[in-house]
């Protein structure tokens, strides 16, 4: 599928900046910026591909690790440019959010898997990358933290999933369902939704 | 085996508890609960199904997904409810450190590995899910610090293999083993049992 | 092959000592020492295992998981005869990573992995059990951090790589690429070598 491989490649260029850009906020040097970058970009679809028990996509098409060596030579090179680069990363993220949310999702059902296990595999593979990404840098993930990201890809899931069960075809319902993840995530950061959260008690904290 | 599957769904509730309470004191919102919990309840036993080549459990049986759905739901209904609720959660977490000891313990037999991997593999099913829990929340895991929690695994482990190596039937072993673990972690957490411990010289930290 | 298995013994050891001094500095006891020790020594085999599809090695040779705990139990009796130690855990360490490396692109490559897939593979295997081991001591890892690390490796595994390529038999190839990874790291060790860094803006923490 033209359009899957295409985003699919988009967001693993995407998340590759955010853990090369996560890697310069923490001071590491350039290695440390490729294998942020590098686990970024290939964590989740890893993640998916283990538990589905395929040998995991970046050992047999090397243009994955290439394209997160690529987007860390970007962010080297033109990191003084990017300066109003936030939205665009953000961007970015988004439709690498939605792109992996919806390959996970298919990955899931080829592999004759029900709606809340496609729905949990679709979301580890959208927001795994991210939360190895957090994890390594010494951060609580961002998909744990007061915003709309794993419910985007949530929705997403479950919406490509009752998309397919419909007989629509993959060159509807992907960029439908990508779309869907992508527009939910950028409009809650615009207006800045959140769910409701419960106050800890005092003296409660460990 | 009923008594086992039992155990496995009370064990999956007693986690996702722990995973959505965890949530709660650090101020995440409602799907940061979600995906705590989720991934606390599933983590142990997805490492152990990747270990001997299997499935991961919940992408066949979504019981275990929904059980901790409802497990979030609970908390966050009931929060304020269960102020004298600590108790009863270290009570469910032992049950659920046992239970999944033991099916780590009987899934490693089953693929014919020796006493050494099989209570290595026992207990990184049943203290795995608290490790990707605690690392995740930006905590030291709790199994790491100075308290009989892999110990009590790493018993009731070897005592399942040792009965299972006697000829004794499921139908006693596994509930015997459980129990093990169970009563060494709550005897162990009611006197403050803990092991000894090196000093580390001054000037030696990182 | 002898040579490899007794490196891998080597690094096996060097790794979980490395854990269990880890474990120390953290104040954990015993039993936190084990643990750290054990994921520490068998955590980037395991990862490089799962990714080709095989059964983790510990699960079929009980060997590494009692060299780890034979490491646990020197370091917790002869902890206090160590305090020049620290270069030769370095030492340990260099020659384990290099090992590591090393048997990782050796096992990438029977599995028909091409060169940027093995690359990341032995890449993973040296420096997958340290990562580890940071994260659960709540540290950002060593590897991304201002050192030459992981960029051993990555010399090694293509140095390999080359070798196999140019039908040079394991007897030379393994010690040679072994021996050019801890060689790397250690000069740079001494010499204090590192890698540019990007500086990041002022306000753009996040």
């Amino acid at each position: 599928l033209l359009t899957l491989l295409f985003l699919d490649y988009l967001g693993t260029f995407a998340f590759a900046v955010s853990g090369a850009l996560k890697a310069v906020r923490r001071r590491m040097d350039l290695f440390g910026m490729i294998v942020l970058a590098v686990v970024t970009a290939i964590g989740g679809g890893t993640i998916r591909d283990v538990m589905v028990g395929q040998r995991p996509f970046w050992l047999t098409d090397a243009n994955y690790i290439l394209l997160a060596l690529l987007a860390v030579a970007a962010v080297f090179l033109l990191y003084r440019l990017i300066s109003s680069g936030e939205t665009a990363l953000l961007w970015f993220d988004a439709v690498g959010l939605g792109a992996f949310t919806v390959i996970g999702a298919s990955r899931a059902m080829d592999h004759g898997v029900g709606l809340v296990g496609t729905v949990a595999l679709a979301c580890l593979s959208g927001v795994g990358g991210g939360m190895i990404r957090d994890v390594l840098a010494g951060d609580v993930p961002v998909v744990l933290r007061k915003e709309v990201y794993a419910s985007a890809s949530i929705l997403g899931a479950i919406l490509f999933w009752l998309l397919k069960r419909w007989g629509v075809m993959p060159e509807v319902s992907v960029p439908v369902a990508t779309g869907v993840v992508t527009a939910v995530r950028l409009v809650s950061l615009h207006y800045g939704f959140g769910l409701p959260r419960l106050e800890a008690r005092k003296g409660n904290h460990e």
